[in-house]
């Protein structure tokens, strides 16, 4: 069984110059561009924990990948191979069929080579393992961020987890919505267009706060966010009042938008930048010399995302 | 409790100066050596399908990246690099500190640096992936095969399959037969020695009728095995007669040998290469043109590997 999975892998899987030997033997072959720094990064998703048992498989599929190309835009790296390992209760040709229709659709569209993976039987778990190219000094690392910085983010944030509150409250869930949450849109043109103006980036996976206070931690800094500057979408707008919205946009997860920070000098740049692979970005915030996260309204007084329960949001939102 | 974990294994990781950026941003930042081919592979083991549930956890993290080392080995690689993903049920510091004493002893004995990861909630499963370095015109492809070419096994095998076998019967485990199930020795210093030597190589690790049965598909040949010539411990001798042990050895998995072929003017230069390495190896069998797979006893005489079983053993025994 294993083998004619594998087999069935392999027949779809891109074709590049830079894969010596693909699918099929004990290892791929893979040859690295010179000069340049080789960005891996890998992530696993499991039925019940990170998706619904009964999603979509092209939904997963694509998911699957999207979250690991994600880390690879915050990265500011060119995704080139990935790898898959897939766990199934049972052998289903029709369901794999329909999880590489989603999974090759996005690695097709970025030139993405599937080099290996392995089947096997289990609880149904998806883990990929992605990886790209960056010259080192361009990587946009968590630990760059600069007192001063502007904080950026790109598209907007909180439709993911307004389809999951939704889903969850059993209501009908807005297709523009539940779309962001079941085939996010991973950075990565966003990401090549930031090397060498964002001084730091992470990808909004867990969550705004919760990733931005990673690059805080990482780089001793702290920031003040303007609630009233985080973008929406008309969607999560026409479904969520102001009031509703934030802690969706605040806490929730998996918009897979990218969080950046920069100087201010290079504004104008990165909004050209960005302009030329049509992502729209906007600045909420800034980076200050105080540690911690501090989040203010349109009149510049602080909102206690603490009390308001956020946190516990994110908890249930895992 | 995801960073808890991915914390701790940061601080243990083994460092290398080809690792521009390891554990704790949105993905690895790795230098490959100029001039060689990048080898990956990838392999899951999951909780009752692998390996029994209650499996000690420093048993599972060798052998899970033992597995991923092996099929380097196979290719004659250097390996450099790995990363981990570990789904669990539930946070347990004592547990993961246990898993990563096996995990991190075997990637120490050999430098390699674990440069990435994720710790998930759910079913008890490992993800490593493996990354390795080897000249691309050395890497030993299972295609390589030809015909005259004399079939080797390094070390012993039927050990793993063995102690299965004890096991599943309720029999008390042999220690020596348990310890190559539990902690399998890929043959890393074996592939390196048998580049420019050997034409093709697989590991052993779901039996050496179904892993050189692969090698001959892709090099479009047949073998003929003897069964005499199998090599197997004194441990598994003193527990199994001849009769039993053959099908563990034709058809037991988990050993984690290497199985070569190579020319037998290479005969010679093989016998010392190997034993620079400490690696014992002997030839079990001659690659044939006619296609197939067939073993026979030492007067020569066909035995009929399908008609006793040994392809339900090896379902059994998955």
């Amino acid at each position: 069984v294993e083998f004619d999975l594998i087999e069935s892998i392999r027949v779809r899987a891109v074709a590049r110059d830079d894969v010596l030997l693909g699918i099929g033997d004990d290892a791929a072959l893979l040859q690295p561009p010179p000069g340049q720094a080789l960005a891996v990064s890998t992530d696993t998703l499991n039925a019940g924990v990170h998706f619904p048992q009964e999603t979509a498989p092209a939904d997963l599929g694509w998911k699957a990948l999207a979250v690991n190309l994600s880390d690879l835009a915050a990265m500011g790296a060119q995704p080139a191979w990935c790898t898959l390992s897939l766990s199934l209760p049972q052998a289903d040709p029709a369901w794999l069929d329909a999880f590489l229709d989603g999974f090759l659709a996005l690695a097709q569209g970025h030139a993405i080579a599937l080099v290996g993976g392995d089947t096997t039987r289990g609880p149904l778990s998806v883990g990929v393992t992605v990886h790209g190219f960056v010259p080192a000094e361009f990587a946009l690392r968590r630990t760059g961020a600069r007192v001063g910085d502007e904080i950026w983010i790109t598209g907007t944030i909180g439709d993911a987890a307004a389809a999951l509150a939704q889903w969850r409250a059993g209501d009908v869930c807005d297709p523009a919505l539940r779309a962001r949450l079941d085939r996010p849109t991973p950075r990565i043109e966003a990401g090549l267009a930031l090397r060498g103006l964002a001084h730091a980036a992470v990808d909004v996976s867990d969550g705004l706060l919760a990733d931005l206070a990673h690059v805080l931690r990482a780089s001793d800094a702290g920031a003040v966010l303007q609630a009233q500057a985080l973008p929406h979408s008309p969607a999560l707008a026409a479904r969520f009042d102001a009031t509703r919205r934030l802690p969706l946009q605040l806490a929730g997860g998996d918009d897979y938008e990218l969080c950046f920070c920069a100087p201010p000098a290079a504004h104008a740049a990165i909004g050209h930048a960005l302009a030329a692979v049509k992502t729209p970005a906007a600045v909420i915030g800034r980076v200050v010399a105080e540690p911690g996260l501090h989040v203010v309204d349109a009149a510049g007084n602080a909102i206690d995302v603490a009390s308001r329960g956020f946190e516990h949001f994110t908890e249930a939102g895992r």
